[in-house]
């Protein structure tokens, strides 16, 4: 939790933190800046609250965030730039002398968010090379203290969560509706023009009805069939008329439109009829999902829970990675990961995870287990997010069938 | 252009170039790898055609880039996960040595791409420390070889961004009719059902009318009225009444869903009439702009063009950033900057810019001049995009009216 970061930050012996202003989406400063859409740069020191550093353009913006926020002018921004002009490299540096001092961060600084490479790594090595009285550059763990903090949801982020897993679980659904009020013709799905429907159609329903309940697909949500299903991260071809009988991989992960906590949810549906191999596998996977619904407890380590999933796949015959990792048949990748500010987050389920990954409470994660056989022509995914409660209790924020078929009438 | 690449890395004694792999969205591997969805390694050595590495799941996705695709495991993946597990670090320092000696990278190289700073940190870091006896990682100019390569379009480009000027354009024309389509009572526009008329009721009409033409507001549009108009990064307040008299800046930057090139235009819009102080300053807006489009020449500094408007405000009593740098009231930002994969590219057109800062015969570009006034409740800002041709002509990619008054029936 938020709440957490002072505490965290003394862990790691860190003694202030950067977000580095820019214009791109940055769910670090949407975090500490609670959503603000101002390209602020985000400063905060242990022990005190963040505060926020803009330019004139953006100083009502920023004040939305609720918190301290400083005109770049108060950093002698204005003169400095009089003084060297296009000279930027020493304007920048004059200018970020004067922010350390006046704020004074000094120490061990953490800088995170996110941004172009190339202005990363210059950015910080100028850093570096500028300031060494004032500030060494820390390099924090694979999980930085932001993956602990955000990991942890509080009730606020957790009615959030729930609310965008409402809304998504209703689109699913009435796209699932939609779906089922069409009619086939020789194995393939018709619109009411008599035109084949396209995956590219059904997107296009997909967003209309994400729209509808405010919600928007920021990521590119997968709708993929046949081959393409058994492909995970195949998108799936617009042009590609839908047809019966084949599996359908429908993974939908969008957000509140503008920003905000995600949702992550995936069936696999069958038009018509499914074929009897579909439909086996459609039945260990959701077993597999169940199980491993059931086991997850606070406390464990999601490894043992990859592993489980794993174990099932391989009693039934199917290759894993626990035995052959990078396969692309089989069950081909993690069960998992943490869902919040971001599609993926804290913590990972997968073979490597590490020893101290375990379930803990305030986690938010999918499971997600699936088989994939592209050269067979199918693939199948099912995923729910899921909420650890105080208790340990796991609370389902996705609710809409997991039936395989939709029933489809034939025209005459 | 891309082509230009080969030539670029030459003159910065560039060797080879990597794009890290991730999931997010990627301009720089938009650019190399065609515009290819999956989450793969983009590595370009000089003189040779860019390579990708993905693992098994992306392999398909990645193979849609035209380019030669590596699997992870061809430079054993899977026998590094087997022999390290969940020792991350240990996994990526064989793995990428494997791919480096593999593939021959060595000598000066440069990382582009977007993503998380802390890993972007950490990983160049580690790649300074490991493999010393094999790459120096390079700094490139603050204007890098991706900024000149992408900031000369082709005429596959140009087609593309000329397609989304037309798109947005009609956006911003039924936008516009739409709202004519209402009628005021007490000076507040309402709905046919009786209920006001609000900004987020207009932002959902427009990113309806986006997705009608394949677009999407991915940035988050501009539609602020009154005070916040004259706020210039405002994005206008979702329960906000449409009121009569009060000027509107509607500045629209979408793109293709799911990603591709931006268009960027602005209109000024004053609902049923305006005040004599706003029509003043909206003539004066539109004088500067139609003259700063008609002073744009290839060749010419891009600081000049700028202070070509500084200059007309000033001389109309308006504070410009020329005079007064930092200031929130007049003309208080840069006149454009240049438009492609990023709704912010080079070149810019400040009153920063450096000296060689010229304008070029493939430059796509917006000019956006403005008048803001926040205490007074209101703000101005006319922009259109546009491209100069090899013969230094300038085209017009966006195509609306700039009519500031938008007739309202009153109800009776």
């Amino acid at each position: 939790m938020k709440s957490d970061l002072d505490r965290l930050m003394a862990e790691r012996n860190i003694d202030a933190l950067i977000i580095p202003g820019n214009e791109e989406a940055n769910p670090y400063r949407d975090y500490l800046a609670n959503g603000v859409h101002a390209s602020a740069t985000v400063i905060k020191k242990r022990g005190s609250d963040p505060v926020l550093i803009a330019n004139g353009m953006e100083l009502d913006e920023a004040a939305k965030s609720g918190l301290k926020v400083h005109n770049m002018t108060d950093f002698g921004m204005a003169e400095i730039l009089q003084k060297y002009r296009s000279d930027q490299q020493a304007v920048s540096r004059e200018f970020w002398r004067n922010i350390l001092t006046t704020l004074g961060i000094k120490g061990r600084v953490a800088f995170y968010g996110t941004g172009d490479v190339m202005k990363t790594w210059k950015m910080l090595k100028r850093f570096e090379r500028d300031y060494p009285d004032l500030i060494e550059i820390i390099e924090d763990d694979d999980t930085t203290i932001f993956h602990r903090a955000r990991r942890s949801k509080d009730a606020a982020e957790i009615a959030k969560l729930r609310d965008a897993g409402q809304r998504s679980s209703k689109v699913m659904t009435e796209t699932r509706e939609w779906l089922a009020g069409h009619k086939a013709k020789n194995n393939v799905i018709y619109k009411a023009d008599g035109t084949a429907l396209t995956i590219g159609d059904v997107k296009h329903f997909v967003r209309l009805k994400l729209m509808e309940y405010g919600l928007e697909d920021a990521e590119g949500m997968i709708f993929a069939q046949g081959r393409d299903a058994g492909l995970p991260h195949s998108r799936g071809e617009e042009d590609q008329p839908l047809e019966l009988g084949k599996s359908i991989v429908f993974d939908l992960f969008p957000r509140p439109i503008g920003g905000g906590y995600y949702h992550d949810m995936t069936r696999t549906w069958s038009l018509g009829y499914a074929t009897p191999e579909v439909e086996e596998a459609h039945r260990l996977v959701m077993y597999a999902f169940t199980q491993s619904l059931e086991s997850l407890t606070v406390g464990q380590r999601t490894r043992d829970l990859q592993e489980l999933v794993c174990d099932i796949f391989e009693e039934h015959g199917h290759p894993t990675p626990k035995t052959k990792p990078g396969g692309s048949e089989g069950y081909t990748h993690s069960l998992g990961h943490g869902l919040g500010l971001d599609v993926h987050e804290s913590p990972s389920i997968g073979n490597y995870s590490p020893d101290d990954s375990v379930f803990q409470t305030g986690d938010v994660i999918t499971i997600e287990p699936g088989l994939y056989y592209p050269e067979k022509g199918w693939g199948i995914r099912i995923e729910d997010s899921v909420y650890l409660d105080e208790s340990g209790t796991a609370h389902n924020l996705t609710d809409t069938t997991y039936e395989l078929v939709i029933p489809i009438q034939n025209q005459n």
